[in-house]
C-alpha cells in the first residue's frame, strides 16, 4: 500500500532517522501530520530551515548562538574570572536553569574516548588552551559528565591545568535532593559520607 | 538561555506539538538536527511539503492517496462486491499487510461518539451509502475499531445496512495467533469459546 505512496513513505522514512523514533511511531507522526492544516505542517519545516540557517557555534565559547557570539560571551555582567568547561550545549543550559553560576563557559563538544579514537585534539581542547593564556581566568570549574568518559576527561584537564597554577575544581558528588537515601546507588553513598560537612 | 536563541526554541516549540513529544524529547531532537549535515535537515523539511502538497484522499474511498483515486480504487483485480469499512486509513494499511482482503474499502475518518458531538454526518457515512446504491456491493465487512466507539459505529452500520438485504458481516473476535491464554483479557477469552470451532 505505502509503495504506491511515495511522498508519505518518504516523510516516514525521514522521521524514522531521527533518535528514539522507530517505524511505528515515524508512521503515527506521518499520520498526524496528514491531517494537520497545511499552515502547521509548513510552520515546522519552516523551523527546521530556519534553525539550520540561523543557528552556529559561539566563536569564543562553541556554545550554540545565533551570532557571532552567544549571549553569556557577550553578557558583561557575567564573572570573567571564573570559566566552567561542559561536555555539550545542553549541559550548559542545565547549568543555566539552576542559577546557581554567575561565570563564563566552554563547550569540549564531546568527551575523551580512547575506544572510539575521541582525543583532546578531537574536542575543544586547544582551543579553551588558548582561551586560559589571552584570558584573566583565575578558576577553572571542570564540570563535565561524571561518568567514565567525563571522570576521565576532567583528570585529563586537571592534570593538564595544574601546570597552569589555575584553581582547578569540580561540581561536588552528593546526594540529589528531595531523595531517599534508600533508592541511591551505594557509590553516590559512600562519596556523599566521605565529604560530609558540619552543620 | 533559550529565550537568546529565537530559532532553536522555535524549532523545539514546533517538535513539541507532534503527538507523544514532549519539551524533553523536542529538545533532545532540535539538538539531534542542529548537529545534521544540513542536506539532512533539508530533506526532513522537503518530505514534510512534499506530503502535504501530494497526498490527498481518494474520492471514492477516502483512503489516502496521491493522485484522484487511491492504488485500491484503480486496481481492476480486487473484488468489486465486497466492501471493507475502517475508521481510519491505518486501518486499511494493517488489514492489506495481513494479505487476508481482496475486495475494496471505504474509510469513515472516525467513529461515531455521542459525547465528543460526532454523528453520522461527520463521518463519511453519507457518501458509503450513496456507494452502496450505485455499485454492485454484495457485502460489507464492518472492520471498525473493538473499542467503544467502534463497535457502537458496527452496530450503528449493521442496522442501517440490514434494510439494504447487503450481507454485513464483522472480524471475528478471538484468542491471538501466538498468545498465552493466561495473558489474554477475560471477556475476549469468554468470546473466543462462545465462538469455539469443531477441530
Amino acid at each position: 500500500m505505502l509503495g504506491s505512496l511515495p511522498s508519505f513513505a518518504r516523510l516516514v522514512a525521514e522521521l524514522g532517522k531521527l533518535p528514539g523514533i522507530g517505524g511505528k511511531t515515524a508512521t503515527r507522526l506521518a499520520f498526524h501530520l496528514l491531517r494537520r492544516p497545511q499552515e502547521d505542517v509548513e510552520a515546522l519545516a519552516a523551523a527546521l530551515i530556519a534553525m539550520k540557517q540561523n543557528l552556529s557555534f559561539c566563536r569564543r565559547c562553541f556554545n550554540i548562538s545565533e551570532g557571532e557570539y552567544c549571549c553569556i560571551c557577550l553578557n558583561t555582567s557575567r564573572d570573567e574570572s571564573c570559566l566552567c568547561v561542559v561536555q555539550e550545549p545542553q549541559d550548559l543550559i542545565a547549568i543555566e536553569r539552576s542559577h546557581g553560576y554567575r561565570g563564563r563557559y566552554h563547550v569540549l563538544h564531546g568527551a575523551l574516548s580512547p575506544l572510539d579514537g575521541i582525543g583532546p585534539e578531537d574536542l575543544k581542547i586547544p582551543q579553551l588552551l588558548a582561551r586560559l593564556k589571552n584570558e584573566e581566568i583565575v578558576e577553572v570549574v571542570v564540570a563535565t559528565s561524571f561518568t567514565v568518559e567525563g571522570e576521565a576527561t576532567a583528570l585529563y584537564l586537571a592534570r593538564l591545568l595544574k601546570e597552569t597554577g589555575l584553581r582547578v575544581t569540580r561540581p561536588a558528588h552528593g546526594i540529589p535532593m528531595g531523595s531517599d537515601l534508600e533508592y541511591i546507588d551505594s557509590a553516590t553513598v559512600q562519596l556523599a559520607i566521605d565529604s560530609r560537612r558540619e552543620l
